[in-house]
Parts: structure tokens; sequence; C-alpha cells
């Protein structure tokens, strides 16, 4: 079993290039729900929807997210009617009173649709839909999102990070924005002052989680240390449940060059360097690292270097051979064998 | 101001012939909101919307509902991802807690997307998304209404009959049921013991409609009685409105044929003649009928026959024509004046 903790876009690169090699029977990928948003009336959770349309083959590979061929004819009348009324495409968080009524999972990331300021493609509002409506019927959202990964015939596990409200709110000069409206609406633009995992001190991971934590090896690949891992780390249970685990961690760092994204921002705001030795500090569970050739950085445990950059299953395919190295040198330094080479490249 | 009371089809269909003579500025048209109902989260209101589309010149009118040319995408995914897991597209009416929670509006009529039972159309989707979160914002489904209607450019008033929540429910040996699971999953078919709007004896029609009923007159068009102008009769303030009000209706019936619908049973199950003197039996407010040419029923008011079947806009033009005739007849008989044919035909 390989453990894979997943934001939008580093991990889900790396897991396709990891599933040539592996047996998917064999992966549980872990989903950050913390960006999760939900427009109009509709839970829309980008994290797991990636790795669940990649893992179906339906995943729209030029942006990372959405549906291949997807018509968006909802997304465009809904902005056309909206714009006839003098409704721009800016968000709309609903009044807090609104946050809270109703489905407890979707606190403190309610939108309205008016002015839709995120794009959903007509095939992906049927998948949020139905994952609403499932909630709505009693599930919880490990359960509903299980039923997803069978609509689409997935043959990995697919697991939210946890059945409870917890969502990335971004603090800013002019206030504190959810981190869709931060990232999607505003381009990730606005001087970020802290990021909170709202509801995480009342949240907690799941029993599959948990297990599939406790059977590991955990892979995190060059991921958003903040908003993508950070809602997990947030989680007492599951933190507690990593210093236990053999953790190798893809810095999507080269030094303290991000390869994309508001990894350095975010990072910045809430005390680390924005680079691989923040990344590190960051993860003081994992136990060894997989770094860009081009990166020169000394760190305290074992590190693999090879070419990180991802632009097709090709290079995933490179950096998840990094990682199988990586994770031999992680198994060796938890049982304290001498690893007489502790920094390897691959190529 | 001439003020039609709209369930989905009769009336509609009357005022598309309506419009043509009378200036839109001056029409009313209060919809029928019993029979709405929220579909995986989004509130969809039937007779609302045929208005609404027909006046904005979208509405299909191969069926009276939805939006011409529009495509499925969503609908179409839905039932492919429910089928999949199981789910058949049969209504799932959402647990007893889910019903009250949240948006009052949407009380007693909140359905699962899980095998979405009724078509919605992508562009038509992007209305009741729009309308969903106008409602999340804290509008009510009157400026709701207002706002969409401006979306669409629309030249009439169109005004939901209340902003309170009322559900018309049937009530069969196998149990109570919204109308739109016994009218389009089950097609009408259970045997019906009663019909009850919901929440009515709460509930309130507004100033709008009370405004328009006041300055009149009224035109009911060849509606069901019961499930499209009923749930309008079933509010206190609305009903008292129309006992000072010059009101012609349309029968939907010749003799004791309807021409579509299932108006015939629900008039049985809730006590009335399935026929035009059950029809006048339950508007005893109507100051003047228009019936079919072969309808020989004797009424206890003055009558217009013509040819009631309306196929297309020149039948809906003929049975305006008869309308302001009977309202002529009823003007007089509101002012007590003396008529000397109270039965007149109009070809």
């Amino acid at each position: 079993m390989t453990v894979f903790l997943a934001g939008g876009t580093g991990t889900p690169k790396l897991l396709a290039g990891a599933r040539r090699s592996l047996d998917p029977t064999d992966v549980t990928v872990v989903g950050n729900t913390g960006d999760d948003v939900e427009l109009g009336g509709l839970l829309v959770c980008p994290d797991v929807d990636t790795v669940l349309f990649d893992a179906a083959g339906v995943l729209d590979r030029d942006t990372w997210w959405g549906i291949a061929d997807d018509t968006a004819e909802t997304h465009e009348e809904l902005q056309r009617l909206s714009e006839s009324i003098g409704i721009g495409a800016e968000p709309r968080y609903l009044p807090d009173d609104q946050q809270t009524a109703g489905r407890r999972i979707a606190r403190w990331r309610r939108f309205s649709a008016a002015g839709e300021f995120m794009h959903i493609g007509d095939r992906d509002r049927a998948v949020h839909l139905l994952r609403t409506s499932l909630l709505d019927e009693g599930h919880s959202i490990t359960e509903t999102t299980r039923r997803l990964a069978d609509a689409f015939d997935l043959d990995l596990d697919l697991l939210p990070m946890s059945d409870d409200p917890v969502a990335s709110i971004i603090h800013t000069p002019s206030g504190a924005m959810h981190f869709q409206e931060f990232w999607v609406a505003n381009r990730g633009e606005p001087v970020v002052e802290d990021v909170e995992f709202r509801g995480a001190a009342d949240a907690t991971t799941t029993e599959p989680v948990l297990d599939a934590i406790r059977e590991g090896p955990i892979v995190i690949g060059p991921s958003n240390p903040v908003t993508s891992i950070g809602p997990m780390l947030a989680l007492d249970d599951f933190r507690a449940a990593l210093d236990d685990a053999t953790v190798v961690a893809v810095s999507p760092f080269v030094e303290d060059e991000v390869f994309s994204g508001p990894a350095a921002k975010l990072m910045d705001a809430v005390g680390y360097e924005p680079s691989t030795r923040g990344v590190a500090d960051a993860y003081p569970f994992a136990d060894a690292f997989v770094l860009d050739v081009e990166d020169g950085m000394e760190l305290d445990r074992p590190v693999v270097r090879t070419d990180t950059k991802m632009d097709d299953d090709a290079d995933a395919a490179r950096v998840w051979r990094a990682c199988e190295h990586a994770l031999d040198l992680a198994a060796a330094a938890t049982a304290d064998e001498t690893i007489d080479d502790p920094s390897a490249e691959v190529s």
C-alpha cells in the first residue's frame, strides 16, 4: 500500500506517473478538502475531483481540473443572466447565517451561483450535484466519495481527509476570504497575513485514513505545503499518525523558486522560509526528500535528487522512481540502519 | 391591467394568445408555486418558469416546459452516474429533517439529484441555480423572480403567489407524495385520496399580488383548478381579495371531459364534480365563464362559448377574445347591470 497525500496538482501529477508502476489496488490517495467550496448550493471538491477525474481517465490535462471536452452551457448561461442583471463574476460569499444553516459539511465555504466565479463544466456539475445530494441523503463525504469513485469505476482508493468541515481561510489586509476567492477570483494577488484552517480544532480525520497511514508508506508530492497539505496537518490525529509512519516528500521548490502556485507567499505568511528548507521544516515527520537536481540545499534528512519538473507522465514516472529510492532510504532511516550514501540521484 | 392566475399549461397558453392584443406592460401574471420542487439543492418553479420562458421567447413550445434547443449534459451525466451506482431514476425524497433545514422556501419539496427524475436542461438549470442563490443571498422569491424576469428582459409582471412555502402534497393509498413525484415520476397514475396544500394555513400572499388583484380584472385560463389554482385559493388573503374582484375563468373541461392533465382525478378527490359544473363550484368568486362550444352545461353565471382547444397562438387569440367578451359580461354582472344575452358565442 502506498498512500499519497494530495492537493490539486503536484501530487496528482506524481500519482499519474506512479500508477505506471504501482498496482492501483495498492494505492490510497488522501485528498485535501480544505479548499472545497459550496457554489450555488453544490459542494465542489477541487482537489479530490482532480484525482477522481484523472484516475477515471476523463481529467482535462491542460488545466488539471474539470472534465476533458466538457461543455459549459449552464455556467455560460449563469454568467449571461448574472451580467444582464448587473451582477459581475466576482465571488458572492453568502451571509454568515447562511454559512452554517443546513448542510454541516458546507460550513464557511458557501458562495452564491450568481456571477459564478469558478468555471464549472456541465458534466463536472453533475458530479457536484450527485455529491451534494448523497450528502443530503445522509452519507458522509467519505462514503459519498466512495460512491462517486464507483460511478467512475476507479481502481484506487480515494479518501477525503475528514468527514468534518475544515475550510482554508486566507487573511488579507482587506479581510478574510475563502481560499478559492483568494486563488481563483483574485489570482492569488492579495497580500497574505495569515492562513486559517477554520474548523480544524474540532475536526478529526477518519478511520479509513488512519488505517491507510498506519499501513503506509506515505508519499507527499510537490504539493503546496500550506493550503494543500496544511489542512491535513491541522488535524491532530492525522498529524500524530504521520509521526509513526514512513514519509517521503517531494519539494515543490527548487531552492527558493516554486514551480507554480501560491506556495511561496503562503509559506512566508505562516512563518516558514519559502524554500525547500522551509518545506523540510513544515514536514518534521518526513523521513526523506526528493529534490530537484538544481536544488543544492542541505537538509537534515536523506535526499534523492532528480529533475522534478513534471510536464508529462514520463516526467512523473521519473519523479516516482526517485520517490521509490527515497522510500528505501526513509525505511532504512526509520529502522536506524546506516545509509552509506544518504544523497542519491535518479535520472 | 389584466391579471392572469397561472398554472403550468392552460393559462400560459391563453396568455400567449392574449399578448397579441394586450399591452404587456398592462399584464400581471400570478404564478402557482405549490408545484415547486427542490431538486439537488436547486429550487425549480415549473409554473413560473413556463411563463418566464414563454414571455422571454425561449420556451420549448413542444413540451411547454424548459428552454427550446437546450442541451442536457448535466442531467444525462447525473442519470449515468446514478445508474452506475445502482440508483434508478425514481424520486429520492430527502429525510424529514432535511426538508426543513436551511432554506425556508424549500420546505416539504426537497429531492435528491441522485437519479434526477425531472428532465432539467443545462440552460434551464442556470435559472434554478441563479434563483436558489438569490434566495440564499436573502431575497424573497418575489424579488428573485423579478430579477430573473429582468435577466430575460420580460415586458410583463410575473409574481409568485406567495413568499412563503406552500407545497402541493398528493395523498395516495401508498402514502403522501409531492405533486411532482405524483405527476412526473408516477405519470399521475396513483389513486388520489386527498390533496393537501402544506404550509398554506401559515402562508399569505404578497402585497404586489394583492395590489394586482385589487386593480384587476382577473383571468383564470383553462388551468387545473386543484393543483394549479388551488394553492392560491388556499391562501386566505388571496381568496378574500378575489371575492371583491371581477373574475373570468375558462373551463379546462368540455362538460366532463378534460383537455389534458390530472384535473378530473384531482377534483374528484377533493369533492368537486370533475366537470365544468365542478369548476364553477370551485370558483364561486368567478363572475363569468368561457366554455367550449360543445359544452352544454348550464351555469348560474354568464357564459361565453368558443372552441377552447388551444393548439397554437391563433387558437389562444380566439379564446382570449371570448375572455374579453366574458370580462364585459362579468363587469356588467358585478355592476348589477341587466345583461340582455348572458350567453354568447365567439368564433
